[in-house]
């Protein structure tokens, strides 16, 4: 049996502030440090003897993971970085306030590009100093791997090759596993895992800061599935994430 | 040309309480805090671009790297944790105030247990919970490697061959390695590095949170070695470590 846990990093500072963030380096809010502490405190509960760690490059995972970590006094645990884990890659519109974009594009246009399975929004030129491409965190990364924007679609094309290369790996070692990640780069995991179809992944709405314990048969087929912490308040927090998609 | 950079963790909370600390997995103190980010602030104007990172298992050097990594905005590189450079095992000392010991055992006898080469502490007892073989976070590691205490030529017994298997393969990948570790181990490292007899590490004294850096050339030989930070004031900070020695 296999023993997976996936944690969605909480608030940042730009869903606070409304803004596309996408592959943007931003961090955790107050809020959002909160949940990792929350999230961390559920876990240690369980006495489940994490063993290994997997993160993003950006910021508000590996705090949000750091956090964890040092709520469970297991700071020593190792942690691989992957610009694989990312969250999906939001294009040209990284950084625009969300509102304003709908006043651009018009609403319908921006719930397309949140909530299709494979369109793209538009693409970051080359030059643009937000291309992956021109940062120093991936430049040992090949350039043909960076995106210049994603859909959830791609987005499944980088993690689930990764999961098969460096995750599976470790819990076939017989190792816990915490990934601690991002909405779009866990659904693309989570689709997987659970072979949903584009339509379900679209309707599937993680909570924040919420660990979800997967509990694998050797053929990945899932034996328990659980998420950690009150369940009730897990329930409304679920609802939240998805009314957000509505409200827009 | 190698570069490797070398930083001793700031005060810990048993620093300020004159605890003998070793392997006991203390936090830093507000003071450690400020030291680290201060070594993140010096090593961030000097645009180093590090690529690899090395820390112990102990939080307050994991802290120390982790600080500095958000001082440079960094927090994505790649860190391996290693209990090879974790700090001397000080034995059935650990958690012993320092004033309380020298009253017990005599003030040259903790002398001698503190600054000479190879005398060590009275060891744990194997049923000891501070035995590291039954601690979690030790788990993976071979019984017959930990240690139930250890002089400093035992802890460079440790971490020279640590520095071979792991550090210099990532150097000769032409790699800028940062280690983030504590006063023993980076002692027993820059004995080798530097060709110190037995009486010459006795003498050394590593001011804590500055950023010491190594230029090497292929055959290990110096280049070039320069503390990071206001020199007079790093001066006055060595000699604060030596005469915390000769006060004891």
């Amino acid at each position: 049996m296999y023993k997976l846990i996936l944690v969605r990093h909480g608030e940042s500072v730009w869903n606070k502030e409304n803004l596309f963030t996408g592959w943007t380096d931003v961090d955790l809010s107050e809020t959002g440090k909160a949940e990792a502490k929350a999230a961390g405190e559920g876990l240690k509960t369980l006495n489940l003897n994490i063993d290994v760690c997997f993160t993003s490059y950006l910021k508000r995972a590996i705090h949000t993971l750091n956090i964890i970590l040092d709520e469970m006094d297991r700071a020593y645990l190792p942690v691989y970085k992957a610009w694989q884990l990312n969250e999906r890659h939001y294009g040209a519109l990284q950084g625009l306030n969300k509102a304003e974009t709908a006043a651009k594009y018009g609403e319908d246009q921006v719930k397309l590009w949140r909530r299709s399975y494979d369109v793209k929004p538009p693409a970051l030129e080359e030059e643009d100093k937000r291309n992956p491409a021109k940062q120093d965190a991936y430049k040992n990364v090949a350039k043909e791997n960076l995106p210049l924007t994603e859909s959830l679609e791609t987005t499944v094309e980088r993690v689930v090759p990764y999961f098969h290369e460096a995750i599976l790996p470790e819990l076939q070692k017989g190792k816990t596993v915490l990934v601690a990640a991002h909405g779009n780069s866990l659904r693309a995991l989570i689709m997987y895992l659970e072979h949903m179809s584009k339509e379900e992944v679209i309707g599937l709405n993680l909570p924040t800061g919420v660990p979800l314990i997967y509990d694998l048969n050797e053929d990945l087929s899932i034996a328990n599935k659980q998420y950690v912490g009150d369940q009730e308040a897990i329930k409304a927090k679920m609802n939240a994430v998805a009314n957000q998609g509505k409200a827009k």
